[in-house]
């Protein structure tokens, strides 16, 4: 199966492959995602082939738990230890004779992507070819070209953002500045990533922030001192390249709470007792407050609401956390990011991209705040939208309030190393689809829908993330 | 006018044909509707044109309400047995002189393809062509051909299901089966819908856990006693046939109760003594319990949440219910069903098929609960969302998520015994356009496409539906 | 770049150009708009081009603003009475040199359509030729064809409904009709908008009371007084010719309060002392009683729901109203309605247009809403959603339950002049396109789309909106 085009119509598929055809040896930008930094700070060779693209894949595993395949077959790990599926081949084939499931998925086509794009595998994967596409995989993979350092050149990354919390010591970006391949400007950077010592909630919260005041050299009792320490490890970040911070809220609530009422959740936190109704109110005051420290040292602030996490309680027992068992809910943005706005959001410092898995706001809310506000921009669509119709029906529902401009450019948003250049490239194919349908329709002139997809494939998320080096 | 593709591109029309071409002639599958079994029981003449296609369709008789005509004139009966039109070709000349009002409506889609391939009529409808197309129908329901037994076999029906309520004694199923048309795996069976002995909220509650209870020879004054004579008549509805249960609820929403505390409520529900919220949770709560009862004795649940029911209250009170005065509501699962996909979500005995008015849930809340629970499937596009576009905004919505093999295939839910085979086709036709957009787009090989044509055209909804013999 | 026909397939494209060249040159009826009467009242020239497209038009600089360009650069006023551009030129240039932030935006099509259609000027706008294309639009706005009259003219207006509040004294209509252009059947006719005397929210409410009172000759001080004014302030409307009210309110809630509870909440209001939900209440309730007084008197009753007005709060401080700082909300009509819906929406004397800024309400309340109370139409996608996109979403999402002729129609709600034809040209292009899809997939015949097409282009909003000169 060649390329799609994500056109039905022949004239606009072939002024899709055109606008496309320009772009498509751009470099990728990747200003945030979930790739773990050992990975390039080490560079190893990979696993096996389920190992490499079932086993930590969470859109694989949730689908074919969703038929009844039990995680434990497909290798995922049980947190209490039993044992689970080890042998790649057995792994591999339950995905094969279950092919079927992903159809019309955006997991079949980049995986299919994948096979044929990285691993040079024209076979179609069925449970009778399933042995011969592991075996050309797992060949693959012992070539030293297929280490994570080469497929990053080959894959043409400029730059790839990982995520740390704050109680990270950021030692793999260490090791990665120290092999020239990390810090500031370079091609590996950090995202500051503070949900833990963040979330009153997670049973971990207080172990979290005593951990990152250790790193910030701070013995952490008061509110004060949280706010330093988290300024302090933004610094930390900073020096190690990091352009922007990643806030997972359950909701996109704001709130300023005063510094005393503030310090009173605190020192109830610390002490155990909050309620969850105090819990929310803490998340949304922090999301105040970094919001006033992005304008100070400059990192662009990302938030990531409406994930119902571990929704599947079961799963969650089994196996913890990010193996597929959330579910997104309905998520309000004119109200909740009211106070956030109202002090910050004509501030030329501030710079707040909006993820979103309820796509019902797109042209209610979140295209009319991109389109409104000076420090407001649309990331790109999110895991549960990360697909070629979603990304069109983003476009068409947010172009006309919010343009293409105020929209932060593709983020691929993924652990899956391999999926990289195949998310881009998928990004690529639908805009070029979306331009294509503008141009056929003689709402946009050709050459201004080239200048426009080369921004959104390129240029916008350098600028939008400041990873052109402009720290505004 | 020739059949529809449901596809603008020549080319996607194409496939869509020839994908549609391969199951135009498999046998339907009608796991869920509302067709009376008296009408297969009894086997008798229909009634006139306006009887059999007008009055009783109150898509047909609320559209025309939206424009001023009365129900009273389209013979709709009354609650007060004040007289209503009774002329069959003084009402046709009524649907006929405002057939514009259905430009463009599923409705003309489903009553022209009616005319022409029920009854084999290519005259179009006109205020002037009023009689012919009335005189050529009336005379084909003269014809034995066009009894209810004989159209059942044209049509192609492999099984029908209908709805019934506990407090139904099944006489007519029983006959059906004596006459070697119903009873288990037969061509007509049941299904269970106990809302009326559930909904605190009904005047006639109370009567009807009595007749529930007479029928399973049960007195009934215990929460106890309760579950058993539903228990009992789940029984007596699996005798006849049924392998599903459905239950339509203001909400999705699920709860837990002790069981003692259920007591407390079924007895002050008894005393006629529940406020709304105690009615609320009273549903809630046996959703849970129904869940528990369907993996026990295997009959899959069905969900159709959300209709604000008689909202057109002055209908109501004139005409009664079911004549097209409800109005959906926005309808939340993700928290709604927490509580039993807790208990329940990863049961692999449990079959749960949810169905919405909202589709701004599909992406949102009901695809990746189907694609991550292996007990949820997806029901049909449903009542105003039946349609060729909303079928395509399903499909264009859920698949991402959930993939093809987590929905349920069609589901007609109707009453109109003459649009079952109509509507079936619009449903197939719908899927092939789907389909033969992602062959175009090279998403989808043909031989796929056209394997999982044939899936949801009849193979998924058997077994989903457990028609296939197979009790899991 | 010639004009769009908004369908990607060529087949499409040529039924659409059909259709919509037979409507082409229909007059233009405008039943619902912002422009200032004085315009057309005293007929003088046009300012410069930036005052006359730019500055007042907050689409555009909204769009400007959401990429840090100040309103003041752009000539918006102050509420503080500084100094903001006031160099016609030097605005323009700012356009043109951001012209990029428009691609794909409404503003885009309508301004480059205005500039060739209504200007003339085929140059296309960038930074190299603004002074080009400001120099030929000042050029033509010095000609006497281009003041207002004329271009009313040209432009083939039928009718135009500006919208007062009842503290108007509509002395501009008077002189309008003393001119032979306004009045009962005129050209130019008014609109009663009763927000600023229905909201206590707002601060000058009870001023604007006083107002009223004194046009109405009375001394408000009873809620009795009240409605008494309202109800001369609507005769005098309906002297000025006009037809219909509207409702601006922060949601769509309706209540019946008793009098006397009204008249208390009114007396509390009086005094400054109201709750937001009171003031909520009382709207809500007075939503109730315009519904009764339209029975009454005859005028069309519109309601624009869903605004948070004034969410940029720097925006509002700086330069007051309607300078592009509102944002939509998620809005529900199904319960907010009900009381209003449940006294009235049978009654054959009210005539309800509702409107959204949120889609999600299209298929789930708006067209079942519409197609089931003969009280109800839909009015045209408002303000974000008055785009192609949105306009082809509305009627896939609400023909399959409103049919076309529950729908009211284009309307423009512009206060831009100039752009008025322009935007009904684009509405009647998405709507013979979305006809044009229906006719290609053979789901209506041509010649029952073209009469379509003509209802929706001119035929239903005069009905609708009893510009025919049948008050029913």
């Amino acid at each position: 199966m060649s390329d799609p085009s994500f056109a039905v119509d022949a004239h606009q598929a072939a002024v899709a492959r055109e606008l496309y055809a320009a772009v498509r040896d751009l470099p990728l930008i990747s200003p945030h995602g979930h790739v773990d930094p050992r990975l390039l700070a080490d560079d190893e060779p990979f696993g096996d082939p389920a190992q490499l693209l079932v086993v930590p894949d969470h859109y694989v595993t949730r689908m074919l738990l969703s038929q009844g395949i039990p995680p434990a077959k497909l290798g995922v790990p049980r947190r209490d230890g039993e044992p689970v599926e080890t042998d790649g081949r057995t792994i591999w084939r339950l995905l094969a004779a279950n092919w079927h499931l992903f159809r019309g998925t955006p997991s079949r086509l980049w995986l299919e992507q994948t096979f044929r794009t990285v691993f040079g595998i024209e076979t179609r994967l069925r449970r009778e070819t399933a042995d011969e596409v592991y075996d050309a995989i797992a060949a693959r993979l012992a070539e030293p070209e297929f280490r994570p350092r080469a497929l990053f050149a080959r894959f043409g990354i400029e730059v790839l953002a990982t995520t740390e919390s704050p109680t990270d010591d950021l030692a793999q970006h260490a090791k990665l500045e120290a092999d020239g391949w990390g810090g500031p400007g370079g091609r590996v950077i950090s995202t500051f990533r503070p949900d833990d010592v963040v979330d009153m909630d997670r049973p971990d919260w207080r172990s979290s922030v005593e951990r990152m005041g250790s790193l910030a050299g701070l013995n952490v009792r008061t509110y004060t001192e949280y706010l330093e320490a988290l300024q302090a490890r933004r610094e930390a970040f900073i020096a190690a390249g990091a352009t922007s911070s990643d806030h997972g809220h359950p909701t996109a609530r704001t709130l300023q709470l005063d510094k005393s009422d503030a310090a009173r959740l605190f020192e109830k936190g610390l002490r155990g007792s909050v309620t969850p109704e105090e819990a929310e109110a803490f998340r949304a005051n922090m999301l105040f407050e970094f919001a006033g420290m992005s304008i100070e040292d400059g990192l662009v602030m990302q938030l990531h609401p409406g994930a119902v996490r571990d929704h599947n309680r079961l799963l969650y027992e089994r196996h913890g956390k990010d193996v597929g068992g959330d579910i997104p809910q309905a998520t309000d943005y004119v109200h909740a990011l009211g106070p956030l706005l109202e002090a910050y959001g004509m501030n030329p410092h501030l710079r707040l991209v909006l993820y979103t898995l309820d796509e019902d706001a797109f042209s209610r809310e979140l295209a009319p705040l991109a389109g409104g506000y000076p420090a407001v921009f649309l990331g790109a669509p999110w895991w549960f939208l990360d697909t070629p119709d979603a990304m069109r029906r983003f476009r068409e529902a947010v172009t006309d309030s919010a343009g293409f401009y105020n929209t932060a450019g593709f983020v691929d948003d993924t652990r899956a190393f391999c999926s990289i250049p195949v998310r881009h490239d998928v990004a690529r194919r639908s805009d070029a689809a979306y331009l294509a349908s503008l141009v056929v329709q003689n709402r946009l002139p050709l050459d201004e829908a080239a200048e426009t997809m080369a921004d959104l494939a390129y240029h916008l998320p350098r600028r939008v993330f400041r990873l052109d080096g402009d720290r505004a």
